[in-house]
């Protein structure tokens, strides 16, 4: 285990039982008996440690956001490429159980052609002062909205064509934050390739839980993904109030079983060197939409994701 | 308009708009101006007034229970029968959309033949002193569950053979409640002549809302009929404590539709000269589930419909 | 009764029992022994109705959408004002038993100040021709989102700054429509005068039901108002289909409350001389949308409710 | 592990990855080299088995229900007691997070001075030849329902005092079942000797899924405990069909958490000598209950606990 802090290091550590610990990647390295690397740092450090890794042979699970930019994701690209490693994004939802009994029904043509997609992730609490910053971070759309920039993709099977994005901010003022551009609600449009339409909803921090669902129309019918209702216990002790159900409240625990079957099937690639199902061009993807959105806030215009490819990409 | 209260006999009438106000049936009889009469005075008038009622060739819409033994049933079915007027019970539930709607399905086969029925009326409330008295009402599975013991025969397609019933007394102490037998608890089973199964839920008073549910299990499947939720509205203001949706507060919301169809359907009746689909033997069968209910909790034992028949009727 | 379909005409005057019977307004109001009119012709008649209307001196309850474009909708304003008659419109969610008791629940700030708005109506049906021409109708964002711009303003407490709509057309082809700039899907942004966001979301013909939800998040908390499901019945009769619960299906029986009580508030103002509490001034704002948001998807490009409110005005 | 069939044996053993396989307990414990047994045999042969690992100082894991009748209990027990042993029962439910949370909240007063639970289990497919005798298993109250019996105790915090029970067989003759005294319906009436009443519904075979929920009502309110949805996915393709969502099919993915919650937990209890929080007096009073359920049945009437507590001690 690696950490740059070592009482946060000591701390998980000793919980999970890891008697390597390490404060830089450079050491771990050094040691060199591991397969694969994790790296869960926040978003401005994934080019470096990824690209290190890549180099020292070792397999990369890589959360999102992929990186700061398409020249980071590419660099990282080639590394892994030339390298011969494996690298896996760290898109859970696509390991949820819903999420994927959903993808499948849809791939299978049960509601039809893919009309028009919305997916909304709401959290709780003000993020860190990095994940609030555009320039280490790209703000909320990177950091709590990647996962549905990547699940537009996956359950719409198309890739954006261009977006269009508000943003408000709410609660910064009373929070003390002063960062430029910073905001706590964004509205994004999207219009994909094959014509169909799409939302991403992101409000961040929002106290009334974490929330996180999908709703598809297609030519044949509707699907929902996801539930605000945490357990299936409903109370009701006052008829003035109504009935009372627990709402999800952190996404650790909401996407729990995501979690662990993204973990289980990276080990499973590494065994059997299979490539992962979630990679790097759709890490790719993800932070093309997030730079395109901030661009249009920004512009107060519709931007094309090629605009943004191909400036990036150069 | 009737009512022995003139204070409240011209409080209603003046809300609804009616003129002629009397403090007995005998004056409004007199008067006879008017075809039909709505008894909805307590149960132990029931008969009398009914009779009464019929006698002066007026048809009878009669509020549940039917009356307070099957002598008194079986006085009113012989006096409407004798005098050709028109008699429907008000079990309101058979007027409810949802349980038409769930009753058509039933007949139509779609859950196949019905194996197990639980219907449950759990409402807010200490029920006045006359109601919670065996003597003048038979109590709560007379005045809150009579429409459980009509929907049960009803989508159940079969009368009861025998029940079994235990009851509780929770909140009556606290309430100064001292009447002997007094439940606010009942739990009733069922055997059905078809051999099915069945329960009937009685708690009253319960603060929590006004609970109307139904569960039916045949040989193909299951279907459950009412919801605790009134309004389609959910909100979430605080992670700790969930999801909050308005509960259903009391029956006349809860079944405003219902109320209305059976009002129309009994001046249809009327004017077209039909049998109300709701009559005087199923408000009948309804009191002998009662009497029996109360003998086997008074006699710790399964009774059969046939002793209170048979006791009843000679 | 009007219309210029005598065989139409003559069947809904039967149904209701209306003796006068007319084929034109005209010849109604030569007639005159009546107070108001209700208009529930095309949109591309309604100025020419209503003017008629109020310089009859009858007041009028106006179908949405208002009128085609602003100039019309002041005209009917200023002779509603002159001719000092009543003029309300038909925003019958304003008199939905969960839209009103959401609303007063958002103003009494139990989610606090809002902050997002999402308001869908998805419809069964391919719209007739003249509401699937912009030139006659606006198209859907007009016929059958009119209800989403009022409720938007009517929640949200605040105006609407600028929009920007996407459209896509996936069924016009198989549906045999050329209409230039069909649209069947189409999803707005707004940003509100108030600095928060929304957004409309449209899809007609949609075939799994008709469909009207609004979710709202506040600084304080989230709001859900409505269901897709019709009726509190759940079937489960095969454990690989799963749970299966009716579906709202058409709009006349979702809003069966709203339109009872937009007539009852309606005939109420007659009485009392009140004036209606959804009027010109909120159809207007509906078209103002409706004429941005068309502006918004020819171009390309967000638009500010200002130019439009402009130059029709001029 | 250990299975008299080799060629079961040998598919599990390789699927969970165990080398040594036995065809008897017997074998097995002359090797010896293990802490704890798990026993998931049929019932018939618990006590046998239990007591055999007792003796040979073995932690035992025993499924539910814990024998046939109240001599083998008290046999198990001694053993377990004499030879300082930890026995835990297979009630998972205890396991579960949402019958765990509602636990909690009961005992935590939220509901007030429990009144009345019910508790159901239903289950699919045609239980085996020795599970619907009730000489080799007391039939399905005990087969499938220990469980409730076990809620029932746990949740209202008091034990049965006295039954009353009614069966029906419905599918038993098409599905050739000729066994004495078979049903797959049975309705069981609790008086608890707090005085609140309770009640157990068992349908099995039931084609259309796994359904086991609780409602419990106390003097403050009511909490309803597990949902026959699945997945948080709805589905609407048709208008007349309907909303569509996946039900819960098997027992094993229902209480998945429970059944690995039970496995810690036991193992934990080895580790650190703590008793298992469900132990052998739960088991017995579970089967208690049965066996005056049976009696009931068999007599029709209501059966104490004592009766039967008494009768099989001696």
């Amino acid at each position: 285990m690696v950490d740059v802090d070592a009482q946060v290091l000591n701390a998980l550590a000793d919980q999970a039982g890891v008697e390597k610990r390490f404060g830089t990647l450079e050491e771990a390295l050094e040691w060199s008996a591991f397969e694969a690397v994790v790296v869960t740092t926040p978003t401005f450090t994934h080019a470096s440690l990824a690209i290190m890794a890549a180099k020292a042979g070792k397999h990369i699970l890589l959360e999102k956001p992929m990186a700061l930019n398409l020249d980071e994701c590419d660099a990282i690209l080639e590394t892994v490429s030339s390298h011969g490693v494996l690298l896996q994004l760290g898109f859970m939802r696509r390991f949820d159980p819903e999420f994927m009994a959903a993808n499948e029904r849809i791939q299978a043509g049960e509601i039809g052609q893919p009309m028009m997609i919305k997916s909304l992730t709401h959290g709780p609490g003000l993020p860190p002062a990095w994940a609030r910053d555009l320039k280490t971070s790209n703000g909320n759309l990177a950091e709590v909205n990647s996962h549905d920039w990547d699940s537009l993709r996956w359950l719409m099977g198309s890739n954006c064509e261009r977006v269009y994005v508000e943003i408000a901010n709410f609660k910064g003022k009373a929070a003390g934050v002063t960062t430029e551009n910073f905001y706590d609600n964004a509205l994004v449009t999207v219009r994909f390739e094959s014509g169909a339409l799409g939302s991403i909803s992101s409000i961040c921090p929002c106290n009334y839980g974490y929330d996180a669902r999908v709703e598809i129309v297609g030519e044949k019918g509707i699907m929902l993904i996801g539930d605000l209702r945490n357990q299936a216990i409903v109370v009701c002790t006052d008829r003035n109030q109504g009935l009372v159900t627990p709402v999800h409240s952190t996404w650790a625990k909401r996407f729990e079983k995501g979690y662990i079957g993204e973990m289980q099937h990276f080990i499973e690639c590494i065994q059997t060197g299979a490539q992962p199902r979630v990679g790097g061009e759709d890490g790719r993807w993800a932070v093309a939409g997030v730079l395109a959105a901030t661009r249009s806030f920004l512009e107060v215009r519709p931007v094309y994701l090629n605009e943004i490819m191909k400036q990036d990409i150069t």
